[in-house]
């Protein structure tokens, strides 16, 4: 087999002008694999997420371990060089050149810029996600839900963060920067697939589960201004307090004052789309404002997805909410998939096998990351105060799952560059596991306490698509 | 200015293996270039639409002009490494030179990276394009446009191929390929813009009308055979008797080999639909077999429209066409534009100022593009036989607006490499003058001959969007 070493000691280097001009024709092969690449996570998407559905499991679990599975643990169907595979270690990239013959100087080229495009459609399903999250999460509601929910969503950000960058730096030596990527990692809650469990249990409405909800609500909000912090740190390089405290500064200033500045855009936006009158009167200029939010958040050097969730949640002040959430829907469909394949196809499980002896640390490091990812949560259910007889533990198990945004922190970890492998295999076994358990113990823990109410029918079919 | 001869002169060799690192590195710039270039390609699409749309004139011609006017020939906002532009030509990528204090290095690379992800969007904007119209090009209705529009369309096939082809070679000495290229692109009929003004004049039921809509439809399919054919002798770059035979045929038993089979798939397509439980039911399994339709086409060496537009018709035949039509709606209004916008910015229309001497030859080849694309369409009308009495006139005018075909055209000819430059301005200059004058000139020839029928009310609005 050829390694990359082999092709660069046998190949001339090529100078930039050269690449261009070969990049350009190999165009049409190129779009050849974006296409098959494409069908396979479609595909792999499908089978994971209806598979994982069937099993009453949540259907973003499914399309993650779809993607481990064609990915670098397993078939080896969608690889990236930046996870250290090489050209011939893709089977795409085997069955392009199997059609077209290709030199290995091609077989390079034509790679690397497949890899870049799935990439950038990777992230776009990511920035489209977030902003889907944001057109869905009801600024308005949030004032409904009080302090209850704010202190336990604040606990359920701090004690998983503190004690999982803490206990990493000194239980196992891993450095300041990765160690925060990896605590803030444990800090997302799961709206959907918490709400989607109480709803099929009854108990969306009851005290507890408004808690939840509202908690995983202000969770995201203060996740998400986390992420963008960490990873700001993680491009310098430098941990310094100040520069700490300019960047939640300035990630709070950006989220607040868009809310903000959007109650005044939201007429002109409605407005605007009702003056057009070509196809995409509303589709396209909600797409400019959240690229645009998006490219801000990139540009101030914090995250593309901090300007996309903004940007969902000022159109969600608009008149236009139901009709854009219609059209946002289909164009979430084809490309968040994208992301989610990718994320778990550029994981490579083999490095948390536990045969292999060198693996050891890397599966302890997963195991501590896993028991504080779920006692950090459970402690936040102690947090409620003045409501006696309330389900604690419910409350508790209720913020465990981290599903898609916890996903949404391990892929910004892993294209940061600053998470070795066994760091990012072991954060997604951490949002694998904790979004497998908490569904069944959630129905444990409600169902010991009020069997009579679960016996109710409830949107389950609304809300299980 | 730095021209691209002399940053290769700076610049040193850099191996495969030493791009790879860095690529990997500048990705958050290239998605923060990716996002600005979006941005700026919606609001020019926007803006080119609906001053179009305003003046009467069909919205894509705007869209294809805005991009004109911020690609090669003007702003230099969106500009493309193969059509001999340099990075330091980019103001986008000067934008981010400013932001992240960019070496020159960095941006070569970058520029390279963010122009092949947008060329491929692009790309899959022209395959959701084609996929769109093949979905609503109702085969069914085909069987009863009869003789009449069958011959009608052949004729307005042939006779621009010929002239345009032949002249080109033996007036202006143009080689074999382009020249084939150039009469492909003559070929086209757009069904949108002529059934849009036929509606606004009443005249979509008239006899006259009925005749062109079909024609349009069958010269789709006939300039989508050509189109796929005279692509592939591009690759190839030899024009031998036999590989035309074999090309024609395999392009023809593809497309009807695939709408055959599609009567049994559509059942199996519909049954996957409904027995799918999670979201994107249904779009992502259309997109599945759009995109691997797509593959194929290009894995075959014809192109990836041919199949996309195949799957377009067979899904038309399924009970889900009209949910799924609603659906691949926001989509292509996100992805379609990507691709029109570039169409234009690729062009310099420089090489055809008419200030400039050696520009003259261009000029004149314009030209005659431009007379054999008005004069090749008219003679259509005297196809019609035994219907004494019809506007044979109306029928040819009404079959020359290029449109977004032409355009499609006009852009495989300008990706395969083989159109020179002002052979591509001219194509460009020959779709945006048919498609601007076919609409008043229809009204002129149908308002004289039947100034009453105009009078009544159509569903004008519902098209003209």
């Amino acid at each position: 087999m050829l390694t990359i070493d082999t092709i660069h000691s046998i190949s001339p280097p090529i100078i930039p002008l050269l690449a261009t001009a070969t990049e350009s024709e190999y165009a049409p092969i190129v779009l050849t694999g974006v296409l098959l690449t494409l069908v396979v996570i479609y595909i792999a998407s499908k089978l994971g997420g209806e598979l994982s559905q069937i099993m009453n499991f949540p259907p973003v679990l499914g399309e993650l371990i779809a993607g481990v599975v064609i990915g670098a643990s397993a078939l080896h169907l969608v690889v990236f060089p930046d996870s250290g595979a090489t050209a011939s270690d893709s089977v795409i990239v085997g069955i392009l050149k199997f059609i077209d013959n290709l030199s290995p100087d091609a077989i390079i080229s034509i790679f690397q810029s497949q890899s870049e495009v799935i990439s950038v459609l990777a992230e776009l399903g990511v920035i489209i996600l977030l902003f889907e999250i944001g057109l869905e999460s009801e600024i308005r509601e949030l004032q409904k839900v009080g302090y209850q929910a704010t202190i336990v969503a604040c606990v359920g950000v701090a004690v998983p963060f503190g004690a999982g960058t803490v206990g990493l730096m000194l239980l196992f030596h891993v450095a300041a920067i990765p160690a925060i990527f990896a605590g803030a990692a444990l800090t997302a809650t799961s709206i959907g697939i918490t709400s989607k469990v109480l709803s099929e249990l009854g108990q969306l409405k009851s005290k507890e589960g408004q808690i939840i909800v509202g908690a995983a609500v202000i969770d995201d909000i203060l996740g998400i201004i986390v992420l963008a912090v960490v990873a700001s740190l993680a491009k310098t390089g430098e941990v310094d307090v100040l520069n700490v405290i300019y960047l939640i500064l300035s990630a709070t200033v950006f989220l607040v004052g868009a809310i903000l500045l959007g109650k005044f855009f939201n007429q002109s936006f409605v407005a605007i789309a009702n003056l057009l009158q070509t196809r995409g009167n509303l589709i396209v200029p909600a797409f400019i404002f959240a690229f645009f939010m998006a490219f801000i958040g990139n540009a101030i050097h914090l995250e593309a997805i901090l300007g996309a969730f903004a940007a969902g949640l000022v159109l969600d002040e608009t008149d236009k909410r139901k009709e854009l959430d219609e059209q946002v829907k289909p164009i979430a469909d084809i490309f968040v998939p994208i992301f989610f394949v990718t994320v778990g196809a550029r994981v490579d499980l083999g490095v948390l096998n536990p045969v292999v002896p060198e693996n050891r640390e890397g599966l302890i490091i997963a195991s501590f990351l896993i028991v504080v990812a779920i006692v950090g949560k459970i402690v936040t259910g102690w947090a409620v105060f003045g409501q006696p007889g309330i389900n604690r533990l419910a409350i508790g198990i209720g913020m465990i799952p981290r599903g898609e945004v916890g996903l949404v922190f391990a892929a910004i970890g892993t294209a940061s560059g600053v998470l070795d492998k066994p760091l990012q295999a072991a954060i997604i076994i951490m949002v694998i596991l904790t979004t497998f358990l908490a569904p069944p113990f959630l129905r444990l823990v409600f169902g010991s306490s009020n069997l009579e109410k679960s016996a109710e029918p409830v949107e389950q079919a609304d809300l299980a698509k």
